[in-house]
């Protein structure tokens, strides 16, 4: 969040032929007369506004109060409110590039307009707009068409995150089973686990948005459009499935990492009781050799040096087989 | 997924009178005249098609192109979507050899006819099509009853698959009880917690497909076959409890492996500590009549060396038996 | 499973006048006679029926084709069926001799009799058959009073079961307590919990079905009867709280046999390191008189062997005085 | 559960002109009489009724049949039973001289009349008793207020109970802190965890039961007694939100003295390690010189004793302070 | 809570024209010629009332014998309250410097007033207070409005708090990364834990209580304040989110945490393991040389003691190289 996000407005109206027009941000006191036109649809895409441009808006659009309120505040839940003469939806497009990974966007529908407001210039937009400025026919040609365009891309942004996410984890679990139990695959898990909360906290609530929209008679949503926002709702449906998924998932990776750890704390102190027998046993030998008893037969012995060499040998040999049958070296 | 799917096309109708007659893959644009005959069922079913054949299937039954979309993309989450005219059923069939061992099938079902689109050839269909085409009575003779033997033989794909399952979790229990804390059995319990997951993420929505189709007022579910409804939901049920219990035991199979281990350990720092006792003590006498003051009477004895020898081997006796007796052996 | 169960068949009817008929398994045709009859309670009671009398039953009673083939393929979720003129109820006895400690009952309903097919000898029947047979007023009069009978004995038979897994976890808990960490301790709390998530899969449908009994207009539960089922309600919740409660005990004791694992570790390590210690100093300063330095004045001293013997004694009185006060020992 | 309970059996009637009249036992048969006078309520309190008694109550209010097995089963879940002319409410008291805990109370309401049956002397009948005998005026006046007075001094009993637990959890957390992983401390979290079950195996059918009674339309909670009931309702929800809460952090110090005992190793095996260390760094270099080779001129230094008993200090010394700086000891 | 709460007592009316009268608190029986002045909006609020202040304000206002106690008993579960002619909201306030962070408030609405009693004094007061007073419109100017003013600095009062167990969450993360596994962390894990719990307590039911609010026919949220009530709510779940995604962060730290400490074991027991082998085996080579053959060639090699020495340098070289380059130093 170091740079100043670039910020842009852009005002496009498609009349009843077809045509497309644009209106320079200098012109926004005019957008009524367009949207008082009988089947034109106004769309009005605003990014990073200052707060003088938010004001402006609000006039121009007669926003509520409380949804000028949030558009200030910004980080809302995502949710439907529905005022008087408008509705607003609150979603988030996934961003990579963007500090959290999120990037908010604020949609107003009144009665031929839509109002998109974001706070960074996201590929979202530029897709829905050739969509809408090109095709003459075909794009999106009522506000519940447009709106759909603008959150069907913003759940369709989610999909390369997941698989990220997917890729990162199966990761994980070779790297922890391999035995790798070290710090940064904590690190990792941690950072998973944050993502995926995070993720599940904006697309929940969008889940209940989508099926807000298809349960509550809204006008923005008619027959011919329903079919439409129900696959919008199957999608969201998906990626919680699989956000919760990977939540269990990165939770047995958590498990299995320290079990991995405790197999080779046992390893370890395998180890350990092992090397300690192997080198004790000929210190032990050594150190009788080393008592000063007057009469200690052994040590006049002309072999007696070589013999003990290989005595310790034997139980070094002896005992080191035996702890390999074991499993222990 | 190395071998490319083999692709294959059938075009069944059955007619009031009982006879069977199958088009030709070439002669699909004659479909329609087939479904408009009064009582004539016609079952469709496509193997791994192409685009084009995507295509030339969706302007044959006039597919909504959300419907299209999803036959392009495939991976849906199960699903029963209501178009205009027609109903759209997603589902999955437990398939071992395919390689997330699931595969998925589209199902379309209008007035007269019904299209079935899988992407791998699955036992379920050659089933379902020598009932279709060799009993002359007694096949099903609806949409709905075709649907259900569909449905059917995929929930009915889960139970071996759930059995597998079963076993391999009391062979790993076996193992673990055994203290057999091996990474493969690590490993084993991952694999079956991600098969377990998956099978969740396709059968709950499974449940509420079936679900949906008793308590919504379609008209292809009927009085006459709603029992066999009942019973497909119930399948599903009873294998989501499976899966659950399944899930339940594995997390306590891992739990007792990380008991195991800690056992394990115990068992192993008690032998540590028996064995440097054991052998510290010799070593300890050792040094004491290894160490070189003027006048230690004991090393003058004649038999203080046998003496010295046989006091070690009291020790190791004495504390090799107070350590077995505490079971640290 | 070894020994082939007894197989078994009765059909009792009673008349209007408590006068109580019983009809030989050859004249099973004639049972629709007694059903006609008005007033006549008519029970058939099969144990290890064959696919043969399956058959024959199925069609003296007129069961749809789905409740046969439940018959034969058996393992049923517990279940409220209901058919055009019939209803099907599936419940589970537990049965401490049988393999899996159940045992499943198909009730099937119809105007004036009651089907029951089990698969094992149970004390139920035998209880329900006195109460039917024995007294002419008092015992069941009608269907409703009858399946009642039959699903209260199922019921009362978890009872004794859970005061069995409610002891056999007071015992865990004590030899945990006791730090008995065995590895039998760990393979009967996976037993244990194997049975609770056993139990739980037949109860929580069977209450489902007493609930359906009670919510469901059926004309089996009439308002007299209807203080019955909310009992038999009462009392499956009341088995399932006890469930629940003891799956968090077991949770609860496998954790704090974990807990006792590895505080009985840190006493062993102490007593390692105690032991180690212990040992090491004596060894040193025996080690330190062992060096051949020209001028160690100690070593000419008269008293310097018994002086030393005192030091490495004083060491040992001291550190092992220190660890036990430390609690190591 | 030794002494025997105390049999006690208590009829007060209080007519509308608030004069209370007591019945003795011997009078049970006239209770009818008092009950059909208009405007009187009728107050029947039994303590450990025998069987005789029990059969004669239930004669005397014409008590269902299962009501009456109710009570002589006992151990019921607290619910809301209603037949046909009668309600039967079951709730449980908080007594700590009870063996579990709980005293159990069953209570009947008809028109005009409430009886109650406990099996253990508790404060709670004692004091709803003064209220119901003194006060002319302010005492419970209908069942409906007098089930209220019973019913809020049983839920009012449960708020000592938790204070208690509450302390006890405060104890524990401070004790697991300070490093006593003692088996005290384990045993006592494995009680407390039985108890909370216990105390929410009766406290949430207690809050349904308390909605049920907000809910359903019966006589016997009328406008005037409805925020009394919805307090009731309240304080049950905040009781088991208590109880809720004192589950988690009975966890969390489960999963924290499991985290204390392995930090507590950590500290153990660092310790042997610098002990280790310490003493076979000496020890090493007394073996050294207790070699017998030929030439070591160090042996012939007049100083070389001394000396070599100084490296082994300095040795010590340094081995000490480094481990000491790295916290080990 | 050492110092006693400063006492306040405040009584404001702002009348149709805009013009906002304050009574003294000894004419507060003066109220009710206040309320039943048309478009008169009364406010009044007490902080730390007497218990002679409640009676007195609950005669003036009739408030219910229940409403009361709750006055006097305080730790209120937040709930809405609706007796005959008045609401009862209690909420909490976050507070950092009480006692345990949180402040009640209890309020009470009837037609054209609103009585707020609280024990603490906190800035939400003052902040809608300047607002009522100051601001001849745009302040509240329905019951409704000054319910939403005062619920709405409450539920914001949250924020901050949650900002900082954010912010101590995150500290603890990278603590716990970076190994230190102190006792600190775990006091402070078990602080967050208890925290956090308590704001579920309080928030959980607030939400309720604001959802009640929206979706009763309450006649104090109107139309026009629908929204501002839905802004609250939609807060109300954001802050519960947080909440739980902390809760869920605090028990991956948790377990990262005992993750850490075995991964902090395994490479203490390496250390242990290689400085036990790096000091063996110079002292066996030491007590071989120490032992007392006749025949023993090296020890009269003139370079017998230089070589002696190099060898055990060479060992403690080899195995220090050795362990280094499995990474147990």
């Amino acid at each position: 969040m170091t740079d100043p996000p670039e910020r842009s407005f852009t005002c496009l109206a498609r009349h009843l032929d077809g045509s497309v027009e644009e209106l320079p941000k200098e012109r926004i006191d005019e957008i009524d007369k367009l949207t008082d036109r009988d089947g034109t649809l106004v769309w009005v895409s605003a990014t990073a506004p200052t707060s003088e441009d938010i004001a402006a808006i609000g006039r121009e659009f007669r926003l509520h109060p409380l949804a000028l309120e949030d558009l200030h505040k910004q980080q809302q839940r995502p949710k439907l409110d529905t005022y008087e003469r408008q509705h607003m939806v609150v979603a988030y497009e996934a961003v990579p590039a963007a500090p959290d990974g999120l990037s908010e966007i604020h949609m107003f529908i009144g009665a031929g307009w839509l109002l998109s407001v974001t706070w960074t210039a996201t590929p979202l937009l530029d897709a829905v707009r050739d969509g809408f400025a090109a095709r003459r026919n075909g794009g999106p040609d009522t506000t519940g068409t447009l709106l759909y365009a603008l959150l069907d891309a913003a759940v369709d942004s989610y999909f390369p995150v997941l698989d990220t996410i997917s890729e990162r984890i199966d990761a994980l679990e070779d790297r922890v089973l391999e035995g790798e139990a070290d710090r940064e695959s904590l690190a990792e898990i941690l950072y998973l686990k944050r993502r995926l909360l995070e993720l599940r906290r904006v697309l929940a609530p969008m889940r209940d948005v989508a099926n807000a929209l298809l349960r509550r008679d809204l006008e923005i949503v008619d027959a011919s459009s329903a079919p439409y926002y129900q696959d919008l709702y199957d999608h969201l449906v998906r990626v919680l499935d699989q956000v919760d998924i990977y939540r269990d998932l990165l939770a047995a990776v958590l498990d299995a990492r320290l079990t991995v750890a405790s197999n080779s704390l046992n390893a370890i102190m395998k180890r350990l009781t092992a090397f300690t027998v192997v080198l004790m046993v000929p210190t032990l030998i050594a150190g009788i050799y080393g008592m000063n008893f007057d009469l200690m037969p052994e040590l006049r012995w002309p072999f007696g040096y070589p013999l003990a060499l290989a005595v310790m040998a034997a139980a070094v040999v002896v005992s080191v087989t035996y702890f390999r049958r074991k499993g222990w070296f």
